[in-house]
Parts: C-alpha cells; structure tokens; sequence
C-alpha cells in the first residue's frame, strides 16, 4: 500500500532541492542514530520551513509512507531509526533562536536549534534551559523535547517537559496547529504541549516550542562526597534528598566508574567503593549553609571524605571523573550498552546490590553511574559481541535488569525514552488500560499510523 | 436515552445506603458551586472505595447518564455543577492522607483530602504542595488537579500540574488505571497524569494522586511596594520578572481595591494608585540581597514607598490589605463578576489601561487585583444585577474583557478553569485544529461522553 516512489516524485515537486536527498550515502547516514541500529530510507527531506513539514506530511500520508522525525541523531534508544523505505525528516535547518524574552522569561525557537546554541543565547540575557544533557553541544531541542531529555540539573530544575509552556506542531493529518497560549500559568484545556513531549515522534512534528527559561543562579560551588561502598553512598542520596537544600546536580558514580576514571585520569579521581557529585547554586551569601547542609547529610557511615571546591579550577578537579567517565568506558567496552533506569531514591541500595548480583551470574561487567538525586542510574553492561558467551548473556541481562527495576517501582527511562529498544518492554511497565489509552490518543492525532510508527508504544 | 430511574435503582444496589442520597435538598445542595448556578441531579453518590467509583461510572455508562464528579465546589465557572438529572459524584468521604514521603519527596492522596489539610500533613515532615489557592482550607486536591489550581506561590513553585507525579483514575468505560510510576524523572510514554490535570472531569476521575513535594525554605520576608498608579506597579512587575530573585509571591492590588480595603482595614492599607505585595523565601542567608535585588528592580519612576518586613506581625500588617479586599469586595457588590484572565507580564500595562476604558464605556466599577508576576488578574465587575443598565453592560463588558485579553496574546483563564461560564469563548482562544485534538482525546477516554459533558471544550 505504501508507495515510496511515488513519495519521492511528489517531494521533488513539493520541496526545493536542495531540501531532498535521495543519494544511498544520504539515505544510509540519516538511517541509524546513536542506538547503532540502521535503517534504509526512501529518502531525506531537509525542511526550512513550518508550510514544508505540512506539505511532507501530507505526501506522506497520501503514499501512506511513514515519516521518521529527527533532530542529530544522538539518541540512544533507535526512535530515530526510520523504517526501510519510510522517508527521514531532518529538523537540522529549521534551526533558528526565534526570540528570547527576560521579561516572559521564554526562548522561542526552531526544532533544529542546538540545546548547547540555546543556552549560549539564553545565558546572555541571564537565563538558562534547564534540560542539559550530555548531548546539549550537539542534541537538538526538539530532539531533547521528543524524548524528554533531562541532564544533571533535573534534579532542582526539571526535565524537557517541566520546561516548555507552548509548541506549534503539525499533526499526522498535515494540519500545523498551535497547543496553547505560551504562558507561565494558564487553565485553558487539556495540556496538548506536554503531552507531545516524550512522545517520540509519534502524535505530532513540532516545528516551534516556546520554552521556559530560568534566571541563571548568582553562583555554585561543586562538592564531592567519597564512601567506602555504593550502599553508603546510596543511603546518602536519600538523606541529601530528604532535606531542604536541593543540590542543583547529584551524581553518582560506582568504585568501577572510578577505577576506569583513575585509570583515564590519574589521581584526581579518588580511589574509593563510590563518589557523589554535587553542586549547590543560588544566591552567593547562601553557598556556605547549602554546602554544611550536604555535609551533614551526606554524613554518613561510610563517608570517607566531603571536598568543597573553593572555586572553579577546584571544580574541574572535583568533576574530573564524571568527565573521564563516558570516554574510558568507551575504551574498555566499545559496544556497551548503556540503559537509564530510575528507581525511587530509596531502593538505590536495593538496584546496586542486585546489580552485583546480575554481574555475578551474566558474567558481563556492570558499571554504573548517573543522575542519583532523581534514582535516573545509568546502568552500563560491559559485554563484548564477539564474545559468543556474553553475547547470549547480555539480552538476559538486559531482561533481569528491567524486571527487576520494575518490581522496585522503577522506569524503563529517566531521559533516553523507549525508541525501539525498550519498546518490548512497556506492556510490563505500564497499566494495559494506560496503554490502550494512549493509543487512542495517538489514533486521534495521527488516524493513519505515518508518524515514526512501530516506536515507543507496542 | 438516558434513565436516571434506572440508575439510582442500580445504584441502590450498588452502594451501602449512607453513599446514596436521592432527597430533593441533598441533590439541591449538591446541584451548584461557587459560580452561583444551579443544577438538579437525580442523585448524589457518595463513594467511600475507588471500587465504588468504577461501579459508578460503569453503571452511567449503562443507563446512559452523565456524571459530574465534584471535590467541596468552590470552584467559580460550574465545572462542578451537574446538567439536570445527571448523577453527582461527590469525594468528600475519600479523603485519606495515604503516604507523606520525604526522601521520595512526595504526598499519595485520596481526591477529597482538603488542600489545607494536605500542607499540615506536609510541613510536619518540612515539605509543602506549591498549589495554594485562596479556597485551599476548604477546596479538594482532587478539585485543584480538575482546574489546575494555582495561587499566589505559583510564581516561583509553579501550579497543579507543575506538582503532580502520577494519578489512578477511572475513565469514561468505568476502567480503573494508573497514569505511570510515580517518580520525579521518566520517559516513558505519553504523559497521561498532566493531561487528566485542568481537563475538568472530562476524560477521567482520579480516585488517588501522587503529588511533588518540595522542602519548605528555611526563611520568608514579606514585602510591600505602593505606587503612584497602576502604570508604575505594573512596569514594575516586569522589571522584577526579568531579574533572577524570583518572590515567592507577587501580588497587585489597584487603587480601587486599596481604597475599598483602607475602608475595611484602617491606615495599615496605604492610600496609592497601586501596590505590589510580594514575598521572598529560601536560606536565611540569602533573604537580604533578595529584598534588595526586589527593591532595585521595583525602583521605577512613580514608587512611592518599598517596605520589609521585620518579622511575623510586620507581614501581617503588609498583607492586612490583601486580607481585607475578599470581604470588601463582596460587601460592597455580591454579585460581582471575577474573571481570572492571563496577559504575558509585559502586556499589564496595557490591560490595566484597557480597564479604565472598559469601566468608562461600561458604566460598572471595576476593581482588579492578582498574581501579577504570572500575569494573571483577577477583574472584578462590580456590577448589581438589580440595576437593569448594569446587567445588560455586564456581559457585554465581560466578552470585550475575554477580547482584549485573547488579542495581548492571554488566556481566559489562570487558575479557575473554563467550566461552563467560559466554554462560548474557547474557539476565540483556541486553535481550531487544537480543539479538534482535545475532542479526539476525550474520545479515547469518554467514548460515550458520560463525563461532565457540556464543560471545558465546546
């Protein structure tokens, strides 16, 4: 029924172009993203404007050809991995800072802009987007939107969804709509702006989003809190988190992470069973007591020892590791996968013990770090394919991980999404009326199924 | 088609006798809310278990009887008040505090527990619910999640839907389901919790919610600027928006309501063309260079006067204005219209202008007051409905009201929500595809439209 040709003669008429590639090269370097799947598309349109992306949606669904949404293809989870002979939709040159207003204290902006761009622009007025994965130097914003992206900062300012008050988008019928007003407060309907978010693709292709901005904080300091073992350092996440002054990041990192760091990046990086990274931010006269405030609760049995840095040549050093991290793991387990479950904070020792026990009996080497104050672990299986042994062991792995999250009260994602990867998955994770529900409500935006379908919802 | 005779002789069957009133002046009681119209259910049903809800809805859907599920009915727009012969849903007897979690920083409610109730659960542990609407000693958690609630602290803590994690509610098929897992950071799917948040019991009835909760700050100041006019106060308040000291509270008060409150409340209200009433919190540290960052950015031509308060009795006397103009208000014109309307903050001084013309063309006293640093004004029309001039410009003012706001780029509502009295105006506010949108998904959760049918959408 789909008909890919007759796709491809439309789009030659409807677009520019050099708005359409339909080269093999192309085709095949916008067929994968960061998940190291591969797709083959019919073709790639490159937008440059809002009345395009009605015009591609249209053709698409009048070839009943599914259209595949992408930002830079640095998602991990294959929910940018076009199916073969769908048609590939680059955000890449709708890319524009539409406006930034201190007084609405919003950023108007193309999908195609950069996280890292928008933030270079927003901090010159004084504010900051609080998602910051990272990716932000080379994730586009509204590929962070579609999988609601979050980063260290989440834990005090929000993820993607928290932070965007409007979008204009076009739905799987064509029609280019706007959610709602782009206010701060309003109670005017049902909330459409953050129900596209995380949706991956799938309900609508935003082509603007009017996104809430923050007064960046007068100042911050970076902490550092060392424990004999990972319990320890788990049992201080939950007392940091039951506790008034919210650290603006809280990041974890397991005695592996820390080996591999050392090994990376020398004596920097504390020898030690776990290591929580902290940062404080607010009102410069506020740092000393936020700082004591973590220090007692990060007090611990098992603390080995609380840095303040004194400033930002201090932080460097104290964030050395975290910045080692993802580049010497990479060197040890090229072909790693990399999951980002959550749990709630108080069974962060139940996942790490259990953990232990998965490394136990898959024989696959597990490092773990990640975002801890919100229980977002990244949770690293170091397998090696060529290893027929580990090969097989990995999807178990996989499988034991995700039930056991699961059964702690856990998400298959904190901020990568579903894509592909853990789509198999989601009728464990989620109530089956829930999933019934959301089908309806991507049947009511996309009746015909063309949008990235056969991702997130099973 | 439908039988409401039917219905209440299922549910005699169905529910213990106390969950049942059928007597004229129970179902008159329950027929209306705070927007002072009236309806009259076939019933009144009063669950105690969400077994009963699903029991409920199943058989409307049977009998082919709408619903209209209520918290206490404060609410101003007749969200709440049932269409003839429709059955009531009252909450009022599932109202348990289920859980107060700090380390997981959040609240598990039934619907009916009382806002009020709800905060002294939570600061006995040192967390708050941002949501703080005047009504919040005598209004539901399950009514502020209906309209999406706000208050004074939504400035810097932000509204309902800013604050909830994750709901169990029953749709329009009678299916009990949970929304997600109730954590701080997930993408994992649509976000189902948010979009059942301000939908004004169109889509769904949440018969339990998990609720953010944020660490109450160590220290408050209360503060008070008065102006020369409303201009100043309002070229104030995006000068204050646009700096990073973020109050806790930003409240405007016009002269009008000065007056009528100086008239109530003696000298302790001071005699201005306007003023501001805002609040800091956070670390005690930080309080001073809050108050002077407030007061620098509140320094604009036409201030007449910026006070700190010193302590508790100080704040009282800065808010003893606030305080009196609800009584004085309705003292002076009980039948008052209050709008709730949204501009972008730097539009207020526009639409405090525009008042001034719509008093003088209209004939009617208006007073306004409200949240300015959301934008969000509460316009009252001192009209008397006795006085036949008066009611025929009532609502004439009122549609040139809801005009102006939608061409500043607002909305018609804040906090209030739509209900009946503002449904007319949603395709002037909304996009037309939008609205399409919205009644495909309340297609997917209400097939047969048995849910508050007649609210919200048009």
């Amino acid at each position: 029924m789909a008909n890919p040709a007759d796709l491809v003669r439309r789009l030659r008429e409807l677009l520019p172009v050099q708005a359409l590639r339909t080269d093999p090269a192309d085709r095949l370097a916008y067929g994968y993203d960061n998940s190291r799947r591969q797709g083959m598309p019919c073709a790639v349109a490159l937008p440059e404007r809002r009345e395009q992306v009605v015009a591609i949606v249209q053709a698409c669904r009048d070839t009943g050809v599914p259209l595949t949404a992408r930002g830079r293809g640095t998602g991990t989870t294959g929910a940018a991995v076009p199916a073969d002979d769908a048609l590939v939709l680059s955000f890449e040159r709708m890319d524009a800072i539409v406006a930034i207003d201190p007084a609405r204290r919003l950023a108007i902006v193309e999908p195609g802009v950069l996280n890292g761009d928008l933030q270079a622009a927003a901090a010159a007025h004084g504010f900051f987007w609080p998602p910051d994965p990272t990716s932000a130097p080379w994730s586009t914003v509204g590929g962070n939107l579609a999988c609601n992206a979050g980063g260290p900062r989440t834990v005090k300012y929000g993820a993607s969804r928290d932070n965007v008050l409007a979008v204009t988008a076009v739905d799987g019928r064509g029609r280019l709509f706007d959610t709602a007003r782009p206010l701060a407060k309003q109670a005017m309907g049902y909330d459409l702006a953050r129900l596209l978010v995380g949706s991956e693709g799938t309900l609508a292709l935003i082509v603007e989003a009017t996104l809430r901005l923050l007064p960046c904080p007068e100042a911050s300091r970076a902490l550092a809190a060392s424990f004999r073992d990972v319990a320890a350092a788990a049992r201080a996440v939950t007392r940091i988190m039951a506790q008034p002054a919210t650290p603006s990041a809280l990041e974890f990192l397991d005695g592996k992470s820390l080996a591999l760091a050392r090994a990376r990046a020398g004596d920097a990086v504390p020898a030690a069973g776990a290591l929580l990274l902290m940062e404080v931010d607010g009102p410069a006269s506020s740092l000393d007591d936020q700082v004591e405030a973590l220090r007692a609760a990060a007090s611990v049995d098992g603390l080995l020892r609380f840095q303040a840095a004194a400033d930002g040549a201090g932080r460097e050093l104290l964030w050395a590791a975290r910045k080692a991290l993802s580049p010497a793991l990479r060197a040890v387990a090229p072909k790693k996968i990399n999951e980002d479950v959550v749990v709630p904070v108080p069974r962060l020792p139940e996942l790490t013990a259990f953990l232990d026990v998965l490394e136990a009996e898959s024989g696959i080497a597990i490092v773990c770090f990640g975002h801890a104050g919100n229980g977002n672990l990244h949770v690293n299986l170091m397998y090696d394919p060529a290893d027929p042994a580990q090969a097989a062991a990995a999807p178990v792995a996989l499988r034991r991980l995700f039930e056991q999250v699961l059964a702690l009260g856990g998400s298959l994602s904190g901020e990568h999404g579903i894509g592909l990867d853990k789509r198999p998955f989601m009728p464990q994770a989620l109530d089956p009326v829930a999933l019934s529900l959301m089908a309806g409500i991507r049947q009511a935006f996309d009746p015909d199924g063309i949008l990235n379908p056969g991702k997130l919802l099973p």
